[in-house]
């Protein structure tokens, strides 16, 4: 199937205006033509996520852990426990941490005549970088803010900010958008020639993200009624 | 926010008929009562998704791609083009390559009254091993029918099988489903006894998948209606 793993190869491209410059880890080995650094394209997808998948190297070996996380400008938050390891691992006084962070999002099923040209219409981001400690009060509270309202706009300034005790359990770290792809694949199968006449159903199987009705808690009191930023929704 | 990265710790759990057994890598350091190692819940997980997100190691550093992937029992299925890296590095000769597989599914956004008890509803399966590639003909077979009715169950059956060309530029690899956790958060937030006078709205925001409806491709022969495994999505 054509949503395949593919690895980069050493062939960069050439760079435009408005678009991060290609390195050997952000230009595709296959489906060249769906790679793209434009960088409103790449903040699109990444504001349009939730999770953000998080790879790191402990003891020589990947871990992938899904996680939050925030965009301001051309750097991404993602925060965690104090105690937890890839956090303690960012710390001061290291030389960051070897991060890849990747947003990808699944648009349709795509099915081809062909068992080999069954694919998946997505638009990824992957990030490679050093991940670093944010230790500045003031860019920790900008990042906090931006997690929250990464979550839902505008519910940062509706909520109670973090206290002492909460800001000391927290850690926040920092990926700068700079060695940055995108993977787009979009529209119909593309089948053989050879297999056009034969007699399979193909096209694309959208597939659809909405919101359900808001569940409000057990607990909430009432007369606190649903605020506009989830009507907006 | 509660959905935040976390590591694993080095205290095994006790194991249960019907689960995987926890390692080191497979117990959270924080969260633990969201961890579970049950093969049902495991299995119903992974087969709800489309894309995971695979990481490896390549030059010391993490690589985070997303790929499709398709359950067989205890084993996963990845594919990809002969020539690309990762499948490369999984050739017969070598030990295997250490890889991280991760599947998840966001359920819902969790609006508490602080920040800091801001969350996800989130299900997740994290697979650690060695990925291995898969030479004997029948299990390539089974693999490739697998990511293709992974994809849309009964469509294998419904399309062109691939041919010694494309058996030839594809590369299948192999994860035993061993070392493998399971992470879930359901059910709404969690605020802090003092916060609950606080005017916030607090609840959650459930997200929701679906279809829409299937696209014919351009060249669509007449005739040629909608499979009945399309109709029952």
């Amino acid at each position: 199937m054509e949503m395949a793993m593919s690895e980069t190869s050493t062939q960069p491209r050439t760079t435009e205006a408005a678009a991060y410059t290609p390195t050997d880890r952000t230009v595709p080995t296959r489906s060249k033509e769906r790679a793209a650094y434009d960088r409103e394209l790449v903040h699109a997808i990444l504001d349009e996520g939730y999770v953000c998948h998080l790879g790191f190297v402990r003891d020589g070996a990947p871990v992938v852990l899904p996680t939050l996380y925030a965009r301001v400008g051309e750097r991404l938050y993602v925060h965690g426990s104090t105690g937890s390891r890839p956090l303690r691992m960012t710390g001061q006084a290291d030389p960051g941490l070897a991060v890849c962070l990747t947003v990808t999002h699944v648009d349709g099923l795509v099915l081809a005549r062909s068992a080999f040209h069954h694919s998946i219409n997505y638009r990824s981001v992957v990030v490679h970088g050093v991940a670093r400690q944010v230790t500045d009060p003031e860019e920790r509270r900008l990042a906090l803010d931006a997690l929250v309202d990464h979550v839902v706009p505008g519910r940062a300034a509706d909520s109670r900010p973090a206290n002492a005790k909460e800001l000391a359990a927290t850690a926040v770290i920092s990926l700068d958008l700079d060695e940055v792809s995108a993977k787009v694949r979009g529209g119909g199968p593309n089948d053989e020639p050879e297999d056009l006449s034969l007699p399979h159903w193909t096209g694309v199987v959208p597939l659809s993200k909405g919101y359900g009705t808001p569940v409000p808690a057990d607990d909430l009191a009432p007369g606190i009624g649903l605020p506009d930023y989830l009507t907006a929704l």
